[in-house]
């Protein structure tokens, strides 16, 4: 896991301009993996965080938690594991400076987009197939054309009054192969618009998207406003959404686990263009 | 809590305009409150959401993290406590269907931004009275000039290096009241790159930023480059750091945690205009 102290990785990207034909490319991507934080020894949280200034990103929120409340309390700060391990790197243990006891928050404390491990090696390969254990790759088969994709981000920016009210919520929508917009919702976190639009799915049973549920009223596209992380991609992968747009960028692990899960992601979906990190032949030109 | 079932609500605002003198108005902010969700009873995520369609976040939630695997799992999804009881609407437990038995994720999986509680009663108000029980109000005192509060988002976006190559980066910068940058980082989550800067500073002894540290080595400003959630005025309180500055929108939760502890709050601070949401006195024209 040279890759993960990283902060900038490269992935591959079909470059999609209407009218102008398709570029195969390089795009440079925003590293995500895990990072266990233990305190003298116990996991208190796992963060999906860019690798880099562990330390300080550890300390800095066991201050913020009020586990510690200088440097004073502070001791050893270090990576577990041995420096050229593959998965070195992503757990690091806060020691307590002597005489001082660190008292963590009951009950464990974890942060979002967790994955949990007792061993020395979160990362993000086993997030990768640890999910794929419980939720299988989705069949090849689902297609949608280009214009589906550009008219799901079209449709999100018209279902979202209360950001044209705020600028402070995320939105998601869903549409179906067809085009018709079968959810939409907003909330102040991206990962919950897409919980709300998942869940009212569920409830039509339309959600999980398999063969179960008529062509007509499968959805077809994940649509979210912002950046997409590997927990956007997660939530598609289980309800069976085959395809996921972010009007932004996408992060290395929800490119690899879009890629490993048979999800098409398209990034930067913008007026008449979009990039596809992963799955071009659900949309074809 | 009433307000806890809109999406939006109303907070006062200053508006400053360089040049045009200031301007008091009422705001509209997308509401922030967490919300407990349980399962047959138990505790398994506490997420800080934007209130309504708090089912379809349960179930989305849960299918998501593999708890369930379609709505034939389902059964009741309630609200806990009783419709008119000032806290009811902030906990939701779902049971399973007949026949069923849902099995959480071991260990508990708790969701960023976690409050916990095991009375029936999480809401805002108690999570900002929680925190400020461990980490007080600031004292009054802390002042710093308008020029500042520009010039914080302006060295942010000279220190974002792997947005300009990835646009898949938040960052968060600080800086000291003489206008001196004291640390920059980036990561794919914005409360990281803050835990980062923030952690950076503790262990150089410039945070807590209280008077044992020097005047001029005193974080003053801490800069984030998207939405301000409860999460990161926390931070910053608990850093001692008396003002946030974000380039986007607050959050309802952001804003009353800053009124009650003593932050002073920037959103939309962008070329030559801000809004000041709370403690405008230490940033006077």
């Amino acid at each position: 896991m040279a890759e993960a102290r990283k902060p900038i990785t490269e992935r591959p990207v079909l470059r999609v301009r209407a009218g102008d034909g398709d570029t195969e490319a390089e795009d440079e991507i925003a590293v995500e993996e895990p990072l266990e934080i233990r305190v003298a020894g116990d996991t208190l949280a796992i963060t999906m965080r860019t690798p880099g200034a562990d330390r300080e990103l550890a300390l800095g929120f066991l201050l913020g938690e009020g586990v510690i409340a200088s440097r004073d309390d502070v001791g050893k700060v270090v990576h577990c594991g041995r420096l050229g391990d593959p998965e070195f790197g992503n757990v690091i243990d806060v020691a307590s400076a002597p005489g001082i006891a660190l008292a963590p928050p009951e009950p464990a404390h974890m942060r979002r987009g967790t994955v949990m491990s007792s061993a020395c090696g979160v990362c993000g390969r086993h997030s990768i197939e640890d999910l794929l254990a419980r939720c299988a790759p989705l069949p090849p088969g689902a297609r949608a054309s280009r214009a589906l994709l550009f008219e799901s981000v079209a449709q999100l920016a018209r279902h979202q009054p209360g950001f044209e009210q705020s600028g402070g919520l995320h939105g998601a929508a869903v549409l179906a192969e067809n085009g018709a917009l079968l959810a939409a919702y907003e909330d102040v976190g991206r990962h919950n618009a897409v919980d709300k639009a998942i869940g009212a799915l569920l409830l039509l049973g339309r959600v999980p998207a398999d063969e179960r549920v008529p062509d007509a009223e499968r959805p077809s596209v994940l649509a979210v406003s912002g950046r997409v992380s590997f927990e956007i991609v997660q939530k598609a992968l289980c309800a069976r959404i085959p395809i996921v747009c972010g009007v932004s960028a996408p992060t290395s692990l929800a490119v690899d686990l879009a890629q490993r899960g048979h999800v098409t992601l398209a990034g930067f979906v913008r007026g008449d263009r979009l990039n596809v990190y992963s799955h071009a032949e659900r949309v074809p030109a």
